[in-house]
């Protein structure tokens, strides 16, 4: 049978997604991008389809295919605004839904139009949101993480508060950080603000103290607010395992209004291989961004993951790059980072960061203020 | 320095994680387990803990280690249930959430003690709840899919009504149908519910109508809701894309106590590698079933994704294999599927599944409602 052809009142606006498709010459990589073109909107053969609206507007369209490798090529497809429905999730839907089931092809970029980014306008404070909370306009900024879960939280506190007073600008919490018996939420988080505001006025400075917020579906948004009752200067979610709109439905909450760090948890296998999945510059840059995070944890290269520079550089250009007006968010590397490797990383990624330093500032030495207060040091000299 | 010593008041309780592991021979399998057992926890190195409760009941513990494979090990780590504060997301945290940043590790089977399925009892229906619902007890369930996203709600329904008339038991939407304005969510669910039920009405049968309720995380449960008062039978979700704990708070819903379809939308990427991510078993199998998932869409062997029947096997073993206690759901194979092949999936899935048949029979012939018939005709066959 052949679907009712159908005539469809669109904008004419739409989105571009571009995909790295593995393929063994020009002609199975357009076979292939066309079945990506159905996959992501009709899922029918075009066969089926009659000779309407749906067809000429609603299936994707192969804007471009170039080789850019042996059996590599880079397609980018458009998608109508409307098929997005303007929801985060059934614009994600388009954009990977079931493709992602096939072999060899990878999420590189996306690139929005006008009317998606009204509907999506992403982080409310980005990077200079936070340097005006925390005060800092001239250095990368610092950033450590309460560890480890199984502490109480009296001892969590006190960690937090010799951080504070040593001149760390953020404080987040690990992100196994959740409503455990033995530091539950609501405790935890009263005691780490008390500190870290205690801190704050022994210091003169704005530390920020960010918990965790991941929290079953029902509970992620009261968590948030009552991290903020409670003190918490932003809040930390990871997006895999809360959901994408979670954090884009809290960015936009007028009575909300604290920077959000998103968090790469449950993410990494998108990423950890080159020829399928989601792109690096994606996954943790545009992504994060366009769901309203204010800032992106991510694995360092030469930590204990093994991200490569060039995976770095494509998280920042995500975070910060342009993206149709959206602000630019802070990227922040993590994992396996010392004192020794702070120079390193301001010549990479230049004074835009936040460097999260948590088992290279616990292991420094016996005493965690004076740790702390050399890590500032060095930070303050990276201006 | 190191943290302080701290005593815990724990269950003794531990769920478990099975993941393969590669490495160059059982030293490195051995570095690389306990790395999953600090990074998934504690994440610190283990000389900052104190020689306390942390240390020994919180870190995840390596309880077998073997060769599974040239260069490929099989470890066994369990985790004080406690850690995973009985939510879902943090659950899934526990199991793979930094671990997915690594290569070469991939999450293979979830062992769950009664303490975690207290918190997590499953599906309200399982394959019996779902087969009450639609009377069917002798032979594999049919099911297809409305399509394509661009038809308005008066044609889908018009095939809903065709299909429902020609005798399959289940009729889904597209994943792809969320709100768009070609087909309102409220207009589109309220027609088709409406034609299906006439159709119910003219052969004494009970096909149930299943919509997409993929939506904003603060619609998810309202579009659900919303759903059955329109005349739904079911509802469908991706948890890759409203988060697998939306789907457990609805399952657990008393209110709702409608069946819930979950759908493979945007996690594809989990099980394509066989050395990383979530093994088909795991991401399509025992976390939705988890999740209160009542059925598990996935992809078929031999339709146009590359799934193996290992692949399938794995994820029907997950489905309705042993799971503490937990209702068996129906595995759902799906894509490229024809009338010819059904002899062959019920003879590789036997009588306890649903057999979703979109695409084909869509292309069977010009006349759907005898296109349908043909397929219930052959699902007959196959009690």
């Amino acid at each position: 049978m052949i679907f009712p052809a159908t005539s469809l009142d669109l904008s004419g606006e739409r989105f571009s997604v571009a995909y790295r498709i593995a393929a063994a010459g020009l002609e199975e990589a357009m076979a292939r991008a066309w079945g990506i073109c159905l996959e992501q909107t009709v899922e029918v053969p075009d066969e089926l389809l009659a000779d309407d609206d749906i067809r000429a507007h609603v299936v994707g369209r192969i804007e471009s295919l170039d080789e850019v490798g042996p059996d590599r090529f880079a397609a980018r497809i458009s998608y109508a605004v409307e098929t997005s429905a303007f929801e985060l999730t059934q614009f994600l839907n388009v954009v990977f839904g079931n493709t992602a089931m096939q072999p060899g092809i990878r999420v590189l970029h996306l690139d929005l139009p006008a009317s998606l980014r009204q509907h999506f306008p992403g982080p409310r404070f980005g990077q200079e949101g936070i340097r005006a909370l925390v005060g800092v306009w001239d250095r990368p900024l610092l950033c450590t993480a309460l560890k480890p879960v199984g502490l109480g939280a009296r001892d969590l506190a006190a960690l937090a508060y010799q951080i504070a007073l040593g001149g760390f600008d953020l404080i987040k919490e690990d992100h196994g950080f959740s409503d455990q018996p033995f530091a539950p939420f609501t405790e935890r988080v009263a005691a780490c603000a008390e500190a870290i505001d205690r801190a704050n006025g022994a210091t003169g400075r704005r530390c920020l103290y960010v918990p965790n917020i991941a929290a079953p579906a029902d509970r992620v948004r009261a968590r948030a607010f009552e991290a903020k009752r409670l003190g918490a200067g932003g809040v930390m979610a990871a997006p895999g395992l809360v959901g994408w709109d979670a954090l884009r439905q809290l960015a936009a909450d007028d009575g909300f209004a604290l920077p959000i760090l998103s968090h790469p948890a449950w993410l990494g296998t998108y990423a950890i291989h080159p020829d399928q999945g989601v792109a690096h510059h994606v996954i943790f840059g545009q992504l994060p961004r366009l769901a309203g995070a204010d800032a992106t944890i991510f694995v360092n290269y030469g930590g204990r993951f093994a991200y490569s520079q060039e995976d770095c550089r494509g998280i920042v250009s995500g975070a910060q790059g342009e993206m149709g007006g959206l602000r630019p968010i802070f990227p922040v590397p993590s994992g396996g980072m010392t004192l020794d490797r702070l120079p390193d990383m301001a010549h990479f990624y230049g004074r835009e960061a936040v460097f999260l330093i948590a088992g290279g500032l616990y292991a420094r030495g016996p005493d965690l203020l004076e740790s702390a207060r050399e890590f500032r040091r060095v930070v303050e000299r990276l201006g």
